[in-house]
């Protein structure tokens, strides 16, 4: 069933999902399948929420989008709960991490050149990054694989260095720089953690060049990794901070957070029709309270380490390494992860996989331990024949 | 109230809303606003249209988001419908109308790749014309204004051509072209329309050049000109068509549609995390379903045409053209638009302005006709001091 004529695009799998509830799918023939992916770290407090679904209800019948040239209640709400529990001075609202990550580059663009001029127009991001499908967001993404040439010509101005590597922190910042660019985790890249050390040096070194520093936190923020930001945990003194897939709960929305000397946007710089329109709002103000409240991110690592742990336990042949941090968990494979993937699927299991040969497991955040534990037996018990 | 660290981007006015029904906003301290404005041609059914609530309702209950690497049974119905209704190929959903037009240049650079490889990569589009704020769709965006230094470089491979201007035309495309990409009406720069003759006699000579043509119906799209899609009546054969604004009633989203000789993406080549998701799917349902509903359109046409007909007939002195087509108006005057938008925001109607010297009117298309002539009337007694 389904149009073809979309699958196109993403080579989707011939599964159709009509349902869910907590971090339990069912599709369209009934059939259960445990989710490790919520859209892929997107449906953060899972599925069938009730405050989150509830909200939605309330606002859609009072008010689903106004004009930015206005305010809303919820909005203008939910912007001033955000900046204060995050510690930003303000917040530019767009529809995905792509846009998030337009805005951050726009804001770096116009930084660099009232701090030195047309010369200071570089961003300087990492390998194995990924930070969107727009023309320049894919520019600033560090892997070649998305650089084919057929969509180029690509912008100019975006250079990468090696992530975790001193040697390229040694040239990789001057004048002509304006921004570096990271995410905490790369996640596309296979759920790759950062050194904190390295992450900090490199930090230190854009800053003294006068540059500023954006954690593009559109799959770590929100409290995936145990933390409402990750970029905090990391201390590397993020400028600006991109947030996009669980900020909503699943209703389409990205932020842009900046503060201090990388407060540069006026108004008429930067806009977007949808942005920070009340029905994403309102879900946003469920996820913020949601996520603050007393125990729910030490949950979220404890959980993450009991899915780390028990992998590790398993001492598979096939497993090279589990990585993570909170509930964002990389199992890196010797075999074909995709091939993985599928027999998992076929026996109930949702997740998917990241860079080349990695498993990555982003459960919902507030996934039950019985939910884990079905969803890690449906693993094991593939695992097991490779 | 609100804050003031959104307000930064937008310059907004001081005014909060927080329910709306019908064509009628609330604002927080209970005064009412009539809406000629619909959040920049976005709640295309009003606001608290039920069968629109009910549909997000349903769905926040059952599925928010999905991962596109799997199909949603609302996801593809609407995909299925869309595609059947306008009689394309294809589709790739995003979260805006910068989204889809990032979409559509992408589409456009591989189709000039596949068809004369490197050389084959501009795109061309109009003076006056805005097609989004990423730095791609801003390069696009033939209006200086929208290109200042501070966030350069932009894009390579675009150059723009006057709308209306057959000198233009003789030298506008050649074997580089991969793409003519125009507004239907151009929205932002003024409600301009296109003389169709002219809109034909470019897309011929883009096609017989061997490139495509996109019409961007971000704003034009889904009804507001009186027709589902203005590309068609207006006779360019547009092998893409991008739309946004009013696709899903007000929850974010955008659209890239394809055919024939345009469809060209394949797996992977372009992707989106929230793009198509359920909710906003549903949502999209009811507008596609209401907008296609006997007489709904011709409604919005003889409405267009009372509005345009009923300023003609005041003779306002500041007013210099009446222009439009649908629910699309353009008052053109010779004093500060932004005045008179003020003046009439503080009297109880919405609108905003469009271009330099216009007051953009587009209203919900289902407004009603008491509604039309409230507006009307606060209207007419604020320009009659012009």
């Amino acid at each position: 069933m389904g149009s073809s004529k979309v699958l196109n695009n993403y080579g989707s799998f011939d599964v159709t999902f009509k349902y869910g509830k907590g971090s339990v799918l069912t599709d369209v023939n009934n059939k259960k399948y445990v989710d490790f992916l919520s859209g892929i770290a997107v449906n953060c407090l899972g599925h069938g929420y009730k405050p989150l679904v509830n909200a939605i209800k309330k606002q859609a019948a009072r008010q689903i989008h106004i004009c930015n040239y206005f305010m809303s209640d919820t909005g203008t709400a939910y912007a001033d709960e955000l900046l204060a529990v995050t510690g930003f001075d303000g917040v530019f609202f767009g529809n995905s991490g792509a846009e998030a990550n337009e805005a951050a580059i726009k804001l770096a663009r116009k930084y660099g050149q009232l701090n030195g001029g047309s010369k200071r127009k570089t961003i300087v991001t990492l390998e194995r990054s990924f930070h969107g499908r727009t023309l320049a967001t894919l520019t600033a993404t560090g892997q070649e694989v998305f650089h084919p040439e057929c969509f180029g010509p690509y912008q100019s101005e975006f250079k990468t260095i090696r992530a975790n590597n001193y040697d390229d922190l040694k040239t990789a910042f001057d004048g002509t720089t304006a921004a570096l660019m990271m995410e905490c985790v790369q996640g596309e890249g296979g759920v790759i953690l950062l050194d904190p050390e390295w992450a900090q040096a490199a930090a230190k070194a854009a800053h003294e060049a006068g540059a500023i520093v954006i954690a593009d936190e559109v799959q770590t923020g929100m409290g995936r990794t145990g933390v409402l930001l990750a970029s905090d945990e990391l201390g590397i003194n993020a400028d600006v901070v991109t947030l996009a897939k669980a900020i909503a709960g699943g209703v389409p929305m990205g932020a842009c957070l900046y503060r201090g000397k990388a407060d540069v946007f006026k108004a008429g710089d930067h806009q977007s029709t949808f942005g920070g329109n009340p029905l994403a709002c309102a879900a946003a103000r469920v996820v913020l309270k949601t996520l603050t409240s007393p125990g729910f991110l030490d949950n979220v690592k404890k959980n993450g380490e009991y899915i780390r742990s028990t992998v590790k336990s398993w001492n598979m042949k096939c497993v090279t390494d589990v990585r993570g941090k909170g509930l964002m968990t990389g199992i890196q494979v010797n075999c074909d992860p995709v091939d993985i993937e599928k027999k998992c699927l076929a026996k109930g299991l949702l997740f998917s996989t990241a860079g080349k040969d990695t498993l990555r497991l982003v459960p919902p955040l507030n996934i039950s331990k019985k939910e884990i534990d079905l969803g890690l037996s449906v693993l094991k018990s593939v695992l097991v024949y490779y």
